[in-house]
């Protein structure tokens, strides 16, 4: 029955998708799953899409027979955003690259969904210009929309809702809108964009992104300092934010992460010590006022040699030792899985937070390096998990432990990666039963036969399965 | 039989309001306009409401009527968002003005929506933070919200929008929901957040907010320069923006304004000529670099001399000419009344826009002198309103042309005033049918009975009225 209706569906996308879609069985499996550590969930069936038109074709398709509907970037999640746990039909978007247009007066762009970061930047760079939001994977710009990214530079520029300025969306039934426009702000209408915007393919499928970009510091420097405890460099990176230094990385690394980077980057000049990483941006001199405005502080909170990393070559090995951070994890123990925490807090909170978490890891007994985007109070665990048969649960203990901490601290159990499969359950602590029944009202009124991504971000209601 | 519903309503509410519900015709007078040039629509019944709690009562007991709700500020809407024009009960929440919480280590606070924006920056100012959205008006935090208002400074600090962390709203029932939290990003559920701002009532109350800081900077200093034509003001707005210089405020005034600013707030040193005002905020060294790079930009576009205003008495001085130019095109045409219009382009597209604009204003015979927040490509003209009997339709008629110049140049009908009543005819043309509907949808979903301030923001469909 089910079958017949995935057959129907295929057949009639045939007719104007050719081979781009598939029934077969490799690349379900492909499509079965992210980067995270849940059960797949195969689709039915796989379309590639390369345009808007397309994707509205495929989800009426899909609406008529009331199939799921998932849309994939480039399978980077690590909440189970993807998996299709109902089955259905998932819509591949990487496919559809192409830089629209780029306007640099403006400073924006148009660009397909399936677009990815590193070929945005290599494409804007003869122009100047550049795209600041950096979740570590080279993710497509869609998928980041959908789940509302963000990454090292979001103390600066923003997460990637503050650097859209509108969205072409496939609607539930296949209608075609498009949100926002050119404009750098407007008051007319709902934000319809923003409610897009960390939806998770939930409300619609973002097809094309009018994106906001920044020009290319003129001058750009990292440095490093370490302490002796972490008490003392978070207390740096609070005054450091106080102080208003426009900074634009300041990224925390514990002791164990650090033992980690070294071994793996081969790092020199570091010890086995808490890390702050900067990175300044701005002209010459604005970024020497800021640095050594910085290094007073990290000074003053006991902080030991500030390390400056000027030229571009020391720069990219020192920040390709941050974005290595997790392959240097999981070369710690190479025989272990990984599991990724993300939680974030008040600034104010983050010493309670990140000395009450090296306690929950003590006490686990496990392994988890701790790194963290810190000027904005978020930080990540990876809690490296043995090939043991209670290797996964006890890494889920843990996991569930560090997240409940940074909600009791007032904080949110996601900074940045998303609600997809794996942080339903937190929901209603986080932002209360009735403000989640306003966001099911939402859901219901955009997508009613619940065809789009069912299963994640919003939780079920208490009684129901 | 309305009067019956009307009357049921205020004695229950009396119960637990006493006073402080009214049906006194001068009060209700007083809350049937704003500052716009629309007809007034006088509300059944005003209700002055001291906490979320009351708020959420009263709209309890007009939902269970099917009565309009107004929510009220301090009435400096300039779109008709608060007239009643379909009767109802008014909640003004001026008296919500209490200040619940600062956290200077987050460099946030929360307050009721009533607070004004004056009042919440002297009570920051010993804190050495501000808030930064200056609308021109003293208006309500709540009322900006509700309005995605934003002003001079949004150029470097972003509209409201962007400042706002969290709200606490009552919905279209009486429910209380909060949203976001105190975080400084977050990536679980729907941003409804955003959802509520600039929804302008019609989708909830909103009664408390949780508001980013800002630190005050260490250095401001001002500086202006006179062109001979606006293009070469305009190019160098553009220049300006491209070379990533974080200004925070360009205003752009052409020489009508100029001529009624030297006039009414005896400015001295000035010629009648287009003028650009900057501001610059950061470190001492920050903003001499910023001044000095945006002066070189200026002279490079033939700007005649570039004046400094550095200390602070030369500073306030001219930002308060800048703050008063609304009355100094007033003081102009003392028997005239006025209309001011909104309207935003993107960047490059200022030059053809203002110039245009300059033409349409030429060509109608009115005088209105031309002002704007130029570094986010928005701009408003004040038409002065000639008192005979074709004046506000002659005004209208270019207010009409004005806002269609900049829809047809990718724009939106309004940069920071908001829809209300006035805007609405625009809507359709700047996001299209599709979208406008599932704004209906959103509308529907939340407010089914159509009672949160109707007749304002989404334009009815067509063939209905």
């Amino acid at each position: 029955m089910r079958q017949d209706v995935i057959d129907s569906l295929v057949s009639e996308a045939t007719a104007f998708m050719g081979s781009r879609i598939t029934t077969n069985v490799t690349v379900r499996d492909q499509h079965s799953h992210g980067e995270g550590s849940f059960p797949p969930g195969q689709p039915d069936a796989v379309a590639f899409a390369e345009t808007t038109e397309e994707v509205s074709k495929l989800v009426a398709l899909a609406h008529a027979r009331a199939l799921p509907v998932i849309a994939f970037g480039t399978g980077t999640s690590l909440e189970g955003h993807v998996n299709a746990v109902q089955g259905g039909l998932t819509i591949d978007l990487s496919r559809m690259d192409r830089i629209l247009e780029v306007n640099p007066d403006d400073m924006d762009c148009r660009i397909e969904a399936g677009v990815v970061r590193s070929k945005l930047n290599e494409y804007l760079r003869d122009q100047g210009l550049f795209m600041p939001i950096d979740p570590g994977a080279d993710a497509s710009i869609g998928g980041m929309c959908a789940t509302r990214a963000s990454g090292t530079n979001a103390v600066r520029y923003g997460t990637i809702r503050d650097n859209v300025l509108g969205l072409t969306v496939v609607m539930a039934d296949g209608r075609v809108i498009k949100t926002g426009g050119r404009v750098r702000k407007s008051s007319t209408g709902y934000d319809l964009t923003r409610l897009f915007i960390g939806s998770e393919g939930t409300l619609g499928i973002i097809t094309e992104i009018q994106l906001r970009l920044h020009g290319i510091p003129e001058a750009i420097s990292s440095a490093t300092c370490q302490f002796t405890d972490m008490a003392s460099a978070v207390q740096t990176v609070i005054e450091v934010m106080q102080a208003g230094i426009p900074i634009a990385r300041i990224e925390l690394l514990d002791e164990v992460q650090m033992e980690a980077c070294i071994a793996y980057s081969k790092l020199t000049g570091f010890e086995v010590l808490p890390a702050l990483f900067f990175e300044f941006h701005g002209t010459q001199a604005g970024v020497r006022e800021q640095a050594e405005l910085a290094e007073s502080i990290a000074r003053d909170n006991g902080g030991r040699a500030f390390a400056w990393a000027t030229d571009t070559e020391a720069r990219n090995k020192l920040w390709k030792a941050r974005h290595d951070a997790y392959w240097a994890c999981r070369a710690m123990r190479p025989t272990y899985g990984a599991l990724i925490t993300d939680t974030i807090v008040p600034v104010s909170k983050l010493a309670e937070a990140v000395l009450g978490v090296k306690e929950d890891v003590a006490e686990s007994g496990l392994l988890a390096p701790m790194v963290g985007h810190v000027g904005d109070g978020n930080f990540h665990t990876v809690i490296l998990v043995p090939p043991e048969p209670d290797g996964l649960a006890r890494a889920w203990a843990l996991d569930r432990k560090i997240v409940a901490r940074g909600l009791a601290l007032g904080g949110s159990c996601s900074g940045e990666h998303g609600v997809g499969g794996g942080k339903r359950g937190f929901l209603v602590t986080e932002h209360g039963e009735e403000t989640i029944e306003v966001m099911r009202m939402v859901k219901a009124a955009l997508d009613p036969s619940g065809i789009l991504n069912p299963g994640k971000l919003l939780p079920d209601r208490v009684g129901t399965n």
